[in-house]
């Protein structure tokens, strides 16, 4: 029997939306919750001082990168990625399985496994179902992910077929390994992942096999993949029906005001996404009216903060003036600003989206700020 | 007549070094002195909070780049450089004279002022000590410096000759523009530069001219331009002699612990340079025991602070193994973190320094700290 790790506080009565906590190694996490992404056990341009600031309860670390630099014997060494990054509050890790498809520059996957070579050096290795578990252990992640086989927008039915019978075989593997880990102490959990492409039956048929094994979560992954928005949402919803409701549930790879309500709107309660700071990082700021470009001309002269109803550090303190300076001049500052400003901004969201689900008013908040956020009048 | 912008507070009795405290229009500041520098108008890789929370009392910021971009007029319609960078301390400005030398693809010296071309976009500028005050006076800088001419450590005599003539003049035009400038409100102090090259006689005659003009601080320019250690020291103790002794003294463009002990020695107050920051983007870390190049692989398993005696955040949370994963994947966090220290480093040995010297005891404290540093025990 799996223990529960997920309170439902408050089912909205104007949909699926629903808050609840988290009860992780870690800390409690609030959800809805937006997880940023820290590749290498660092959140791109934030000092952990500033993540602890705007209150993230937890963040992501991406397994594949951190396997290969600094490796995960080295990670367990240090304590795990609490003890080597300082982050005391709750990690969740992938399992890698994403980014061998996405980075590596070989791959062949057999019913065993995923051979690979780095992006970074050429060198080969072999994910197993075990051995990424074991990896995730060593990283002494609060959330651990199953290896799983993704597939792209295009990949046809037959393709989606194998990587989902894969991805099930797999789930029981990484299932059995993640019960010894625990068994030897782990305090971890793991959560296993939806695949089934855009194919209804598959997504059915694998959404009911994982809700079948009790895990204390679970993830929806394939999705976010380079389909039209309105797709995304219907197999979105599409699973959620065939998911047991008391469970946590993870939409991976989206972090867009859009897409974060339309997953709160489906039941979602986590999300995570590289877009906030890597937006950040090219000038792109979110403002309650829409994207502001922050390296445009005519923000030369302007000194309004980039949002005025923004309550962070950096619409109370700088001016889009200064702020387009700092772009155009290529300072790092520009970089920890805007990654500080777009963090802060979808975690407030967030927070304003909790509040609406408790007093059954998230429809009317959806309705309200996707209007608003859609008019471009920055 | 000037007002008196300085008090010194305690004279050591075992040499020239001394305490003392500049009164300027963003606060006092006490020296000795090192002044981070903020290039575009932001320290790199360091957010304010950080410079606050080390507690720096002044940065500097350079001409050159913020006069091309975002230029002054920009500037002082935000504010000054206080409120366009929200640093509320205070601000000194070069000249951009260096700059021009080092900096740009084309430069004519004439009696008039300095032509160049932008090393950014190719066009063309004219530098006069009076344009040069006014861009300052926009600025609204705490201290700004006159228009000189810089030579190099290989100029015949001839030419260094020639840059001091001009020098001199330019700075009498300067004194004159400031005076104007002060009669409409504006409160930062000019500050003259001496130059002279390598040349004794030529120091002392700008030592003796700058000095007999009262100005409200003085500094020395044409050191640290590629010399030997011991021809810089040797010259700036040769130039201070000629200054008096109640004004506050800034040597220009050191920052390493040895030169900075050599300057206080000399009795020199105030000193800047991009060392620090630049080092820390390299991976180059100060330590009491000498320089830690980070990226080293005998730090990959080590979970030691960069420095068990220094009390900044970086030493008192992460480990060399950490910082270096952070440097080795060219996380931005590696250059704030990094820059933190080295910043915080200096701070706190020119704050050792004041209380060594109100002690009577600088030589010791320099001589102990030297021969630590120069160990490399890291």
């Amino acid at each position: 029997m799996i223990e529960k790790i997920f309170d439902i506080h408050h089912k909205s009565s104007d949909g699926k939306a629903r808050t609840g906590v988290l009860h992780l190694p870690h800390g409690d996490v609030q959800t809805p919750v937006f997880m940023p992404v820290g590749t290498n056990a660092t959140v791109k341009a934030m000092p952990k001082d500033f993540l602890e600031e705007i209150d993230f309860e937890i963040i992501l670390a991406n397994t594949y990168h951190l396997y290969l630099r600094p490796g995960a014997d080295l990670v367990e060494e240090a304590g795990g990625l609490h003890g080597f990054s300082k982050w005391n509050r709750n990690f969740l890790t992938d399992s890698g399985g994403f980014q061998v498809f996405s980075l590596s520059k070989l791959r062949k996957i057999t019913d065993d496994g995923v051979k690979f070579q780095s992006n970074i050096d050429g060198s080969y290795h072999f994910f197993t179902p075990e051995n990424i578990v074991q990896t995730q252990t060593k990283f002494n992640s609060d959330i651990q992910m199953q290896l799983d086989v993704c597939t792209g927008y295009d990949e046809p039915r037959k393709e989606a077929e194998r990587a989902l019978r894969i991805t099930s075989d797999w789930l029981v593997r990484a299932k059995k390994e993640w019960e010894i880990q625990r068994e030897k102490g782990y305090k971890g959990y793991l959560f296993p992942i939806v695949q089934g492409h855009f194919s209804e039956d598959l997504r059915k048929q694998s959404a009911e096999f994982v809700s079948s094994l009790e895990m204390p979560g679970i993830a929806i992954g394939g999705l976010s993949v380079g389909e039209p928005h309105e797709v995304f949402t219907q197999f979105m919803n599409y699973t959620c029906q065939y998911l047991p409701e008391e469970k946590p549930k993870y939409v991976m790879g989206i972090g867009t005001p859009e897409y974060i309500l339309d997953a709160v709107q489906a039941g979602i309660d986590m999300f995570d996404c590289v877009l906030p700071t890597r937006n950040a990082r090219n000038g792109s700021y979110f403002t309650h009216n829409g994207m502001l470009s922050i390296k445009q001309e005519r923000w030369t002269h302007s000194f309004e903060p980039v949002d005025k109803e923004c309550n962070c550090k950096v619409c109370r303190t700088y001016t889009r003036s200064y702020l387009r300076h700092l772009f155009k001049e290529q300072e790092i500052l520009s970089s920890i600003l805007a990654s500080y400003h777009n963090l802060y901004f979808l975690h407030n969201m967030v927070k304003e989206i909790r509040q609406a689900i408790n007093e059954d008013r998230f429809e009317q908040y959806r309705a309200e700020f996707l209007k608003r956020f859609s008019s471009g009048n920055v």
